[in-house]
């Protein structure tokens, strides 16, 4: 893999229900971890961090033992043990499929170096991490069931992990790798007249914001407002995200390449123009 | 689990030579990390951290891309990767057979939490895996290809980690499971009249090593010097340690239990019997 010029890392987030059959408990999708590797492998960016998703890896075990609520009850503690080997297994496969395509992919598990405080990331050993950039890997890492100072553990989400990693590791830029294609002004499945925004700055983002706190109920962005309210702090520090569609194929692809491709992009102020 | 009250970990080894067949690559002695899982899960004790070795999974890749000399050449990268992974390969096989016998057992990746200098261990993020004992887990960490800040990269074995591991979180004493019965006098293999030696100082191992010093070509003990040599910062902080062959049945248990045991003990200063 030629290493580019650029000093600045790319953080691709691969959501969960890309990589997994999420209707099938433990199943991963491996025509779509096949199609993304070679998709990363022929966009060839110069440094790059990768996080993913748990799909029906993590979720199902996560839910079962109630790991997102903090420890409350000692049956818990074989249920944390079982959901980060879920996720270690699937992150397994991701690093594989990497390895096998001679991309020097590294795992790196969350919960080994970081630590949250009620579910918010409180400390991390980055030290690795930006070694690992340096010499030329592509660290893998996931959301995870990870131990937390006040609530015993938690689940730190792959969406909280990006942010943090962009601001941290002072990133070029976030790419989301979703199951649709970006952010609608409604939900596109309920309602026939929903449009995708193409460009939204962080203070359009908090008037949605605003306006889903008034309702309550529903996300009208179509489930998409839980993961734009992990990335602000990373936007806010002026990192730009692109949200695409990682199902269809050659969108992540475009998006690494900074090509122009169907998604959202959200900044922190106005829009300016992306040299191509 | 029932915890009991001890507030000391107890930091296990389990050599590679112990779990792989040694003559195979990637070949995991599955019958032998059964039947320690079941000695582990039989003694019951409230405090475990374990390490393994790599044994025929991270040697032979190792040795193939010499990443124990750090970086030199771009096609070590990908064998870093390789070595890597196979070692977490191996861990899953250990960590899932725990958490099939309900121990809450987690995977600690040295890489994702240590950086080394030239070799030995420089910075580790060692929160997680003290809320982790906090919580009653029991973390599985074992010798693997880490970052290195000053030649790239290197090999952190298992030996140095324990040591480490066993000052960071004050141990009450460090089990060595190896391939042989113990440190002899002289190399069991080649010389009959090489004896076991039950207990050991650290000044006599010091006198041991000047020996050795001497010599220049051959370890006296029969393989076991280099193991010594990582332990003694450790043993220098007041922290027993003991070498079992974990080969035998019941060998590991009878250690994790204090029970009498053939093996070898290492202290700071003189022997002072154990209660059992």
């Amino acid at each position: 893999m030629v290493r580019g010029l650029s000093s600045k890392p790319i953080v691709l987030k691969l959501g969960g229900s890309v990589i997994t059959n999420k209707e099938k408990p433990l199943t991963p999708n491996l025509p779509a971890i096949q199609r993304l590797t070679e998709e990363i492998l022929r966009a060839n960016v110069a440094l790059i961090v990768l996080v993913h998703g748990g799909g029906s890896f993590g979720h199902p075990i996560a839910e079962q033992f109630r790991i997102m609520e903090g420890y409350k009850d000692p049956l818990q503690i074989l249920g944390f043990s079982k959901t980060h080997q879920a996720m270690t297994k699937l992150n397994k496969l991701i690093v594989d499929s990497l390895i096998n395509h001679n991309i020097p992919a590294i795992a790196v598990q969350p919960s080994s170096c970081v630590v949250t405080k009620a579910g918010r990331i409180k400390s991390m050993q980055e030290r690795p991490l930006k070694k690992m950039l340096e010499m030329g890997f592509v660290p893998v890492l996931y959301g995870d069931a990870v131990l937390d100072s006040e609530i015993g553990f938690a689940i730190l989400s792959g969406d909280q992990l990006v942010s943090s990693l962009a601001i941290k590791l002072n990133a070029d830029r976030i790419i989301i790798g979703a199951d649709v294609n970006g952010l609608y002004t409604a939900d596109p499945k309920t309602n026939p007249s929903a449009r995708l925004i193409q460009h939204i700055t962080l203070e359009e983002l908090r008037k949605l914001e605003n306006k889903i706190e008034g309702s309550k109920v529903i996300d009208v962005t179509g489930g998409m407002f839980g993961k734009m309210f992990e990335l602000m702090p990373a936007i806010k520090h002026g990192i730009r995200a692109i949200i695409v569609n990682a199902i269809k194929p050659n969108r992540v692809y475009k998006a690494l390449k900074d090509e122009k491709v169907v998604g959202t992009i959200i900044e922190k102020d106005e829009i300016i123009e992306q040299p191509n």
